[in-house]
């Protein structure tokens, strides 16, 4: 089996890094990439600073197969997302005729400078749309431009869905039981030494009269993820209460 | 008045990248912070692998005053952000005989080598307790090591407010107006250009009849971050309905 494409994702705002905002994109996005068998390998959040930016924008995308950006795309002073990604690519930031007859043809007698921003692109940038979704999501390389706006950001997730096309997917299982982290212990080491290709995850719950602990069983092999869960199920004492998911 | 001082966070677990799990930690973190008086400049978000986070935790406490890592401090397989900090800083991770003894009273004829792997620390590192909270928090120079399970996690926090201590806070206020950002960018440009130690940020709001933007002035300097506020207000068109929080 081809490894698994990777992803990173760059979200920018000061208003989630000062506890303002609660940031509401990643498991949207996240979960999206696991549907697509896309391994989503880092997530960086900085401040609205074009330098930082930049800089987190070139080492990303060179060192994964997909970047998303979060945030920073609308009109104002703190929306510094394309010209940051133009900076990192070595492009200039350009109004895109295709976006500013879109933004005058919607505000018409009201489209004011600010507005028009919205139609700055890097230079050499891909619009992608769908037949749905017209408003166009800036591409440039492997790196999406998607917007901080939460319902914004989902209204595109359809378009990734769509452009970035279908790997061969995750596959997840999951063991409840009440047994606790530290007992489950052997049981959890041999199962990672005889599936080393299954990720093997352990989670305490507290105060879940239901169960102690989640062990999950991940891989994009179905065959394998299941073999190591079962090699767990069968080695859980008898009298263990347990769901399997 | 002296600059604030700066905070990262890491955050660590393969189930937050593959969506599976939310993470619910920074919020809690992030508003802390903010009411300390510190900075958080800077999240990332890595899988559990011991020399990534090794690599990050090297990197980010060097470049800020704080940082704070969550998850990986349990008993199990995927658990290793002691050894990865112990890496980072060139020091063995060693049993604590504290921590060690508590084990040992808690869990008495039950304990197991896998209970007793939460004993481990990097060598060096402080044990930070309050009255109330027994159970030690691994500090090592200045990298809090806190724990991934959010129930856990948020029971901790006033150990941190206890003994980070209170720096100069930041205060906040907004304006609610049913301009859009398009709009209103000559009027942000203007106060953003006459405050700059004011930090000005502007967020649209999508389908909520009650406002279009919302307009956000923080700062350390309480007459400066109101200044600027009024000085915003008297400059936004008198029919404009408006609310100030």
């Amino acid at each position: 089996m081809q490894p698994a494409k990777t992803a990173a994702v760059l979200i920018i705002g000061n208003e989630l890094l000062s506890g303002k905002v609660e940031e509401a994109n990643l498991p949207f996005l996240a979960r999206t990439l696991r549907e697509l068998g896309i391994q989503l390998r880092r997530v960086v959040m900085v401040l609205d600073d074009i330098e930082t930016i930049a800089r987190e924008v070139r080492e990303l995308s060179a060192s994964h197969d997909w970047l998303f950006t979060s945030g920073g795309v609308g009109p104002t002073h703190d929306d510094v997302t394309v010209d940051a990604v133009a900076k990192a690519f070595g492009v200039a930031a350009v109004t895109s005729p295709e976006m500013r007859t879109m933004l005058l043809e919607h505000y018409k007698e009201r489209c004011t400078e600010g507005h028009l921003r919205m139609a700055l692109i890097p230079e050499g940038a891909t619009l992608e749309t769908t037949e749905a979704i017209r408003w166009p999501t800036i591409r440039f390389k492997n790196t999406w431009l998607m917007p901080g706006v939460p319902e914004v950001f989902r209204m595109k997730i359809p378009v990734l869905v769509e452009k970035l096309g279908q790997e061969v997917p995750y596959i997840s299982t999951a063991v409840y039981t009440k047994m606790e982290e530290g007992d489950l212990k052997p049981l959890l080491d041999d199962v990672v030494a005889a599936f080393p290709e299954v990720d093997v995850g352990s989670y305490p719950k507290w105060l879940d009269p239901s169960y102690k602990t989640k062990v999950t069983f991940d891989g994009r092999d179905r065959a394998q993820v299941f073999a190591a869960r079962d090699r767990f199920l069968s080695t859980l004492p008898e009298s263990e209460p347990q769901r399997v998911d």
